[in-house]
């Protein structure tokens, strides 16, 4: 048996590549406009439409899809012109903040995709909004050409409204592409970003000023780990607090590291641990580094996981993203 | 974001079910031959080719697809088809034992499905090969129906040359179904077993005496972790040995188990581990397992990994399985 599939996994070059793609829209009301941006995505053959949701609150809508990477840009493409022409900024009202229609696309490398390339995809469809539908685009996170729009509240300050003057007056507001003014569809920041993981680490005890602490310590804005954000919580069960975490780069700390932090914090005060918990979704690569990390498997790759190689299977027979 | 994924979790009510199929054909020659059962696997959409392995001196093919479960028994059917008609047992030599020309067929579990349905897949395949083909079928592993074929090498005594007298004279060697006598294509072992893991770890230790000791303590035969079989090893870096494993079921004895414990065993030795490795394919679930033991992750599921989830949708999307 072990013959076979070593031939299997010596077969495949390059494996698949996996980008997500998750815009925010301003529009979380109108099902008939929901579902056209919705459609514009699900067009592009080789993606994949993972959740939508719609907020009417905040009146936005958010979409996320997978793909190959042009077809992320293609199908983000699509959703734009559809979005553009669907809402209108000088109508809108919500309680998120936001500077258009197509509010933020940001790419994120999945698997067999680096972020550079993540940040290419970015150029690209910032480009292509800028000369097809005429909108100003602004580079955020990863993609940003300005230090400061690293941090996307800083590309969305003033929000539409403010932003509509402060483009045409203040050159720190110029966008990367498109014109210096705003129309109905607003502006849009276009960026790439490491996938972010919801994690939580629960502690056996009731004392909700150590789940803070830890997570003072724990947290990068105090010193603690680097892309680490974190926050002290009660739960339901008053014998158990939580350390909730953002993990924004798995990269520069893997959840095993964020656990064993957590743990050893908690440990040094005489509290175990009560569990922990992903929220949501989880890469394979995140699944194999702690796989690798908890049984020291050094050179495990995700490739060898039975229904990450089907996939691959399925993409290498599917049809060629659109051009 | 936790939010989307949130409910992008609860969306999934089943999961996509996935089945291995691991046949075995009495043909490592004639490429025309290979080609046509391969070709014959191939044609049932819902199915998966992963891998085919031909090996002259044994004059045997191994064929791995996976799929939905009725679409694996669909191909499993249409390939012996092409084997029972294409290959004479009375003409077949090889090193490897064997009793027909479709000389085994399992079914295993990958995710969303029971060891008990790949039963019932077994018993499906073997009533629809005696009824069409009228080949003697013999049950094996967990779908056997006498205790001494859950043992496969019991069911291949006296290879094809000696079963064709016993088949008709011993009540013993009477098929599960079809007829009591052998044709040109002989008879078949049908079953259903779990996915096997092979499964490495290596010692800081030029010592193979102490490896060999390790394997005896592990190995299930001699009372050690249930459904695992191991032996000690040289490798090629003399200052490293190891433990070499076939996990046979990891619901049984999971991979960190079987870590855990030569960890524990090599360290009363006072020798160091020097790495793990997984050789071929791993099923997510172990993987996710593995993951759920070192955060202790209660709860955690494959389905939270999102390449899991995008397989998922895209087996949603496809073609229904062939009646």
């Amino acid at each position: 048996m072990p013959q076979y599939n070593r031939d299997l996994i010596s077969r495949a070059e390059r494996g698949v590549q996996l980008v997500e793609c998750v815009p925010n829209f301003s529009e979380g009301r109108r099902p008939a406009v929901i579902d056209a941006i919705r459609a514009a995505a699900s067009s592009v053959p080789d993606v994949s439409v993972l959740d939508l949701h719609a907020d009417a609150a905040h009146n936005r809508m958010v979409l996320t899809f997978v793909g190959s990477p042009r077809a992320t840009v293609e199908a983000a493409f699509r959703c734009s012109v559809q979005a553009a022409s669907l809402i209108d900024m000088r109508e809108h009202r919500g309680e998120h903040p936001r500077i258009g229609a197509i509010d933020v696309v940001p790419f994120i490398p999945v698997s067999g995709v680096t972020m550079a390339e993540c940040v290419a995809l970015a150029h690209e469809l910032a480009r292509r909004m800028a000369d097809e539908l005429d909108l100003p685009v602004y580079l955020y996170a990863e993609a940003a050409t300005r230090a400061e729009r690293r941090w996307l509240p800083n590309v969305r300050k003033s929000e539409y409204e403010g932003l509509r003057i402060a483009i045409t007056r203040d050159p720190n507001r110029a966008p990367d592409f498109g014109p210096r003014r705003l129309g109905s569809a607003g502006a849009t920041a276009v960026g790439a970003r490491p996938f972010l993981v919801a994690y939580n680490v629960n502690l056996r005890t009731s004392d909700l000023a150590l789940a803070r602490e830890i997570a003072a310590s724990v947290r990068h804005s105090s010193g603690g780990l680097p892309a680490v954000q974190a926050r002290g919580m009660a739960t339901s069960d008053p014998e158990v607090v939580q350390v909730s975490m953002n993990l924004l780069d798995t990269r520069q700390t893997p959840l095993h590291a964020a656990y064993e932090a957590v743990l050893s914090l908690a440990a040094g005060r005489g509290v175990g641990v009560a569990g922990s918990e992903v929220v949501g979704l989880l890469p394979q690569e995140v699944l194999a580094a702690t796989f690798e990390h908890a049984v020291q498997a050094t050179g495990f790759t995700a490739r060898q996981v039975l229904e990450y190689r089907l996939l691959d299977t399925l993409a290498a027979s599917g049809e060629p993203a659109p051009s």
